[in-house]
């Protein structure tokens, strides 16, 4: 595939103007003036009036919470989460995870997203959706052992593991939810099964005070401490929130080269608290963004997630040059391919074609001149409907806001069934 | 006009499904399920797959500052002011403000917003494209005297109010910049001139703690408490960000019956400090929502402002259930239209018809079923984009996102020649 004359590309040198981007299978081959190395029946996309990104990657969601949009806002966490969700995921079954993700998945591509991190349940279903949608995703079930359950969790999860492993743009990662959820041995098992199977761990951690006091309580330690003791931590886990750390904790995070994803929508909509972005990253912590569930944001827009995150870390830390727009965007994209395993992120030779193209002609994106300004466009002003075409693994996925993998009315027609159904 | 057969119509009675709109001339004149009294010449406009809300309100923009967007992101407060936006604003030309403002007027009319209240400089250029563009404003040339020409610009202020006074759907009020650029002479003279003329007052007021310790320093007393100990308050004032407000300056603000315009992403963006929203509406100020120029947010989508405020209001408070998402739409729409004197905000009969129609096939608003999460989408969810249709006062403005009174091509190209005499 050839994107031909693109009007700026964002590349790992900054942004470069009228460039050429070879893809070769789902590898992007080459980013330069020249149209050396193409076959005259290759797809060509004519991106002139374009702006050419590595594709965003929503590190921490639940994609089929979307059926759960705007039920339950503005009550208290605990009534949210214990008069409204948690009776009606009880109700869920594997249909309504299928098109609820669906719903999810098709938000994404049209906002922009190439890769979602995501935990939730029958991720079986997430599998059969990711696979037809396109998108890349990385699938973990989200694991408790409260109810006694634990052990067949995980032969289940293993054997779902097993089952869906032929589409190499499906990764697989372990799900422990939380340390109030999780018991310690269980917590171990699920670290030693991951490590035995070589996939990471993707968890909440101090997402609220309440988790940490608890902790504090019960264990005389703070969570990042408790795990660390524990020897939980390593570079394979993804520690989804992060609220609440101590300088102690940061440095724990760094030492076992943990990856934290921020989800600053979510945490200010639930009051949860700020998670200390500029200090993780002083202290070279990787971050990565993401935008939680539908149900706790309300949506999966990672152009506003990315804004979010700016706004916040320059507000709570008083310092308007903090997080400045291009290590929010490395935060979307470059740093989220590191804490996954994936090898997109960036535009250059040798990375897979993850790529999205936004339309230019568009008021919150002008003026154009000065090119130094996109970079700042893209974090602070990028309305997300800007995304016209999406490339993924190399292959053409959305073009002129056309999902070409699935077919939006028949989702949103089902997504109703589905909700009539669990909301009566 | 008829709009016919609408989804969903947001009237002060909650969501309402399956009705029709009648306008005559520029007012509502029955929102019902009858269609009587229709004419058969009259336009139809047929919105069976719409949400029909009133227009949003940016109650405290700068929109010719579009042509600054992004440059100078990520400074500090004074070298962004010092050495980006004042040296650049010294070569701003009437026709780089008819341009600048004709790009914000695009920006806000496709995201929804059908009046604007504008402070800034050369305002008979700003009321030439409003006038052109058919978006209704109120405008007010930002007023200083430290350059001792305050006399000569109050002179030119009355002279522009009556040479632009012509056009029912734009009004002006008096612009004083803020107290550190205003002797209390000069805000006094203000004062008078405008309630001479009927005119209310547009102020930046407690912007930044520095705005507040330098007062204290040489008044010995807070803004707020300033202002009114000099008889500058009253109901005809409209005080935009307060973020730094004293128990008693809430009193003494209700008391006056002063407006406030809250500004969350501009006041995070450059750090400058939280209004207090919510203790506002406990104590009965009327509060409502702006976005600032687009060189401190950097955009004019007063969705994103709506869902801004209510997350910046739960995290800073620590509380879920502050200011609930009909609060927030009620900031945007009815208190804004109060502040500003206008007769629109709700979908009612006898309101002037300032109406968005929101085109409900968009990922990001499913599932549709449950009427009472229409507001919550609205606030948390809608991305601006779904803005389908617009009409301000009773005219058709935008059609399938399409503008159809002014050409939007032109403004680009007009706006790239403006920046770059401006930057070289």
């Amino acid at each position: 595939m050839l994107i031909k004359n693109a009007h700026f590309v964002l590349t790992p040198k900054g942004i470069e103007e009228k460039k050429n981007i070879v893809i070769k299978d789902s590898v992007i081959d080459s980013v330069s003036d020249s149209l050396a190395g193409v076959d005259k029946t290759d797809d060509i996309i004519d991106a002139s009036g374009f702006l050419v990104i590595p594709g965003l990657v929503n590190a921490h969601t639940h994609a089929a919470m979307t059926l759960f949009r705007g039920y339950g806002d503005d009550v208290s966490l605990q009534d949210w989460l214990e008069k409204k969700i948690f009776p009606v995921e009880d109700k869920l079954k594997p249909k309504d995870i299928y098109w609820g993700s669906m719903l999810g998945i098709v938000e994404m591509i049209k906002s922009g997203t190439t890769c979602f991190n995501d935990m939730y349940y029958f991720m079986s279903e997430v599998a059969r959706v990711a696979d037809k949608s396109g998108i890349r995703a990385v699938l973990s079930r989200g694991l408790t052992d409260r109810d006694g359950k634990g052990e067949q969790k995980l032969k289940e999860v293993v054997s779902e593991i097993k089952s869906c492993s032929d589409n190499p743009r499906i990764q697989w990662m372990f799900g422990p939810h939380a340390i109030y959820t999780c018991s310690e041995d269980f917590l171990l098992k699920i670290k030693d099964l991951a490590d035995k199977h070589g996939k990471k761990v993707h968890m909440h951690v101090s997402e609220t005070k309440k988790e940490v006091d608890d902790c504090l309580h019960e264990k005389k330690k703070r969570p990042v401490e408790y795990l660390e003791d524990i020897g939980f931590l390593s570079e394979s886990v993804i520690a989804a929130h992060c609220c609440w750390l101590s300088d102690k904790e940061i440095e724990i995070l760094l030492k076992n080269k943990v990856s934290v994803v921020h989800n600053p929508a979510s945490n200010m909509k639930l009051a949860s608290g700020i998670c200390p972005v500029t200090s993780l990253l002083k202290n070279n912590v990787n971050v990565c963004i993401g935008t939680d569930g539908a149900a706790s944001n309300n949506n999966l827009d990672m152009f506003e997630e990315m804004k979010t995150t700016a706004l916040l870390q320059k507000i709570s830390t008083k310092d308007t040059t903090a997080l400045k727009a291009e290590d929010v965007f490395r935060l979307a994209t470059v740093n989220a391919a590191k804490a996954l395993g994936i090898n997109s992120g960036s535009i250059e030779q040798g990375k897979t074609a993850d790529l999205v193209l936004l339309n230019l002609k568009n008021p919150a994106l002008y003026p154009l001149h000065g090119q130094e300004r996109i970079i700042s466009d893209l974090v602070y002003a990028t309305p997300s409907s800007a995304v016209d075409t999406v490339i993924i693994d190399g292959k053409l996925i959305m073009q002129n806001r056309k999902i070409l993998t699935i077919d939006e009315e028949e989702i949103y027609e089902k997504v109703e069934d589905c909700v009539s159904r669990l909301f009566g």
